[in-house]
């Protein structure tokens, strides 16, 4: 373990957060808001001890596959910790506990909150809680790679890590150009809905905030309606921006690079594209069923069915109200979240296709066991590890998930509100039913559970591994 | 496809439950039961039938696995069919569907009820539903070839298709032998059940239904109140019994053939026995944190770790109001099942085994990438074939589990019912939560649920692959 390389690479995550935390301080001197002082203390404090850790540049630049998890896992807990300060310092989260909760939800793009009214929060620190979002979303280590050249090469290693899907696929040769290029579609998203927003109706800080945590798929807000706040038109423009957000960002790529027919040949695409206008019809007709308007019910499927397949987490509606069957499809989407390559969290579309290719390819084997064939996709064999690893992903998930289950139930809560909990913080979606439903907040739990799902929260962002490792004493074993 | 061979070997098995219907007739007779004829009646017929069918012999007798699997799930099919006529005919269950619905989850060992009291049946009638639940534990096929040489040396195509766990061992060099080693370890635990539990104050008949319910892990019970009917020996005594019922029959074997080392040496069942006593033990706790008393808690949490793990699904209590943790731990508990080799349903130990060193492989591959291991069970390297269908079948568990989910969601009731009554159905357990607790029945749900119970019911008795293989068009295309 090249403990050197890992302290110089944690140093340069202190600066990045120093650096950002200037931001919702410029925020506050804007609104002239006192709060906004402790970004400028913490930021400080981050760069004294960020410059102390980079000073020494390391000599030994080797990095392989088990350093890239275990800086990955350590980046996004020193992340968390230190993106929680300002809350906790302001005392506008007088609790440490919720504090990081809040911060970690916010970082992994949960948006699960334990606050019972965003709108009592000054406008900053509710600015911090959207920013962190937009950082989480794409990986504050693919940000850094963007801008820095950390490691000597091995640069794969933490991408990989840190980015969601059963494969990386570069989209340039150069791991710091592949960043870069999945940086400017983010932003260049992020910007394009803040212009929509602002021409439907929305103030122009409700905007900002409201697309940092569209794209990101964050689902914090600046109203305790969530986006049933306003009209049906912005509920509309958040509910197109988070359908593209659950997209592969490949898919960006190919269009950008005029090589449309690979854009919309991708299988992950079409599959989520499929799921995605299914779980619409079918809960519109149940809406309509139990007595929406065509409209209304519409309105709300296409928007929650968004909200929720892309684990941003927004509401439009008090869903929970919802018929069951409604309901149990939310809960369905909630595990296979948006594409890999996106924001997105969940266990992912193009592994939900492997999946399914997998139990195809086992029944025509048991009709004609003579004859092999090998699972494609996008007319590319699978490599035998991706596979293996995509069916061990799904053993960990449902385990973890199992695990957590059952330690949240020591709280004494209902099987709903504890399953969908779960469901919501290993997913990174945010609102679950029940004591946790779109109108309710997390802070019933104990703190106990809370450090339970933040466990998970982390966990279901840098999709299980990059903890596992960091964990796992045959890690740190000196061979 | 050797439909010739199809037909003859469901001749043999209407032969086969023509010649088991006698046994309730000549328990109605014993009773001075009219209903009793209602047994003849079907039995004459199914005689009649099967004789037809079987008096061609086939020329050729060329059987593979696909063929295996077909007739696995025709037979399931045809034994339910004939299986649910007495209940119907004799108006003791008037609706056709619910005669249906009792008699899969009889034969599949799952023990959910539409009934909502059986101690207003007739004892024949009583009897019948213990009786196939025996009949159905071991398996109906392995009893046919037990008896009868059916096809020509392929046997173990038969054995695979109906027995549970992901690899089948044979006991013996024949497929045969095997199945008449099964068969008298299965009948002398039957037997062994009944003379102890007539020793604790049992009547006769009910200790002779409560035994064939046991051993079978089904779960049916002549009392309302299932076993909690009975006094706390009774209890402690069927305990005993469904702990042993979740056993791996290889143990009772190398017991019998004195390899004491063996026997307790396999991973699995060493795996089955520690969940079992880690659940006890926090599930003792948990109850008698919120009240119980020591012995009483520890008896009720004995009995339904037991009665739940092995999937037999008897009640000593309404653990339906027990406190949330402990009702998490037995739903984790439908989802586990017992051994593989035993009459357990569920996802089986040894897959759980399986997963857990797959996990635990994975991780150490990610520290030592080099350093290539191979899965080992007691000992013995896994094959790859055995690691991936393993693999498959979680994911196909969960798919079906998901499907069904949406599917009986239609009906609208909450979401604990929902889902405990698939994990009951697919794991063949039997009582649920809520609207399924064990203080209720399934008769809530729509014919179109029932019908969809009734598949994961078939489905997680034979493991899914066979029902899969019946349905898929690939099966029967001509090549």
């Amino acid at each position: 373990m090249n403990i050197r390389m890992i302290v110089y690479m944690l140093g340069w995550l202190l600066n990045t957060v120093a650096a950002l935390m200037l931001v919702p301080f410029a925020v506050s001197i804007y609104y002239h808001e006192d709060s906004g002082k402790y970004f400028l203390a913490c930021a400080l404090a981050l760069f004294v001890v960020g410059f102390l850790m980079i000073a020494k540049r390391p000599e030994k630049k080797s990095f392989f596959a088990k350093e890239g998890y275990v800086v990955t896992a350590l980046c996004w807990l020193l992340l968390s910790v230190c993106g929680c300060v300002p809350f906790y310092l302001s005392g506008e989260i007088p609790s440490f506990t919720n504090a990081l909760f809040e911060c970690i939800s916010g970082f992994t793009t949960t948006g699960a909150s334990i606050l019972s009214s965003v709108e009592d929060m000054s406008r900053c620190m509710n600015f911090w809680r959207c920013f962190i979002q937009l950082i989480g979303g794409m990986g504050v280590l693919v940000f850094m790679l963007a801008l820095i050249p950390l490691t000597g090469g091995q640069d794969l290693h933490l991408l990989r890590a840190e980015s969601p899907g059963p494969s990386v696929g570069k989209l340039a040769p150069k791991v710091q150009k592949t960043a870069y290029y999945l940086y400017a579609i983010y932003f260049a998203l992020t910007g394009l809905e803040i212009v929509c927003l602002c021409i439907a109706g929305m103030p122009l800080y409700d905007a900002v905030c409201t697309s940092f945590t569209t794209t990101s798929t964050g689902g914090f807000g600046v109203k305790n309606a969530s986006i049933g706040a306003y009209s049906p038109t912005i509920q509309y423009v958040v509910s197109v921006f988070l359908f593209l957000a659950g997209f592969n960002y490949n898919f960006f790529f190919f269009l950008i690079i005029r090589r449309f027919k690979d854009a919309f040949s991708l299988q992950e695409v079409r599959l989520y594209v499929l799921i995605f206008m299914i779980a619409v019809l079918a809960i519109t007709a149940d809406l309509v069923g139990s007595g929406f308007v065509l409209e209304e019910g519409f309105r709300h499927a296409l928007f929650q069915v968004g909200s929720i397949i892309t684990t941003a987490g927004f509401s439009s509606t008090d869903f929970d109200l919802w018929p069951s069957l409604s309901k149990m499809i939310l809960v369905v989407l909630m595990f296979i979240g948006g594409c890999a390559g996106s924001t997105c969290g969940g266990i992912k579309v193009s592994r939900v296709l492997i999946y399914l290719k997998t139990i195809k390819k086992e029944l025509n084997q048991l009709c004609h066991p003579r004859n092999v064939k090998v699972i494609q996709v996008d007319d590319k064999s699978l490599a035998h590890t991706v596979l293996r690893s995509a069916n061990v992903f799904f053993v960990i998930y449902i385990v973890l998930f199992t695990v957590s289950l059952l330690l949240i139930s020591i709280d004494g809560f209902d099987f709903e509100t504890n399953f969908t909990a779960v469901a919501s913080a290993l997913g990174n979606i945010g609102p679950g039913l029940a004591k946790v439903g779109p109108t309710q907040n997390f802070n019933l739990y104990s703190g106990f559970s809370k450090y339970v799902l933040m466990f998970d929260m982390l966990a279901g962002r840098l999709e299980i591994l990059p903890l596992l490792v960091l964990f796992n004493p045959m890690t740190w074993r000196r061979r």
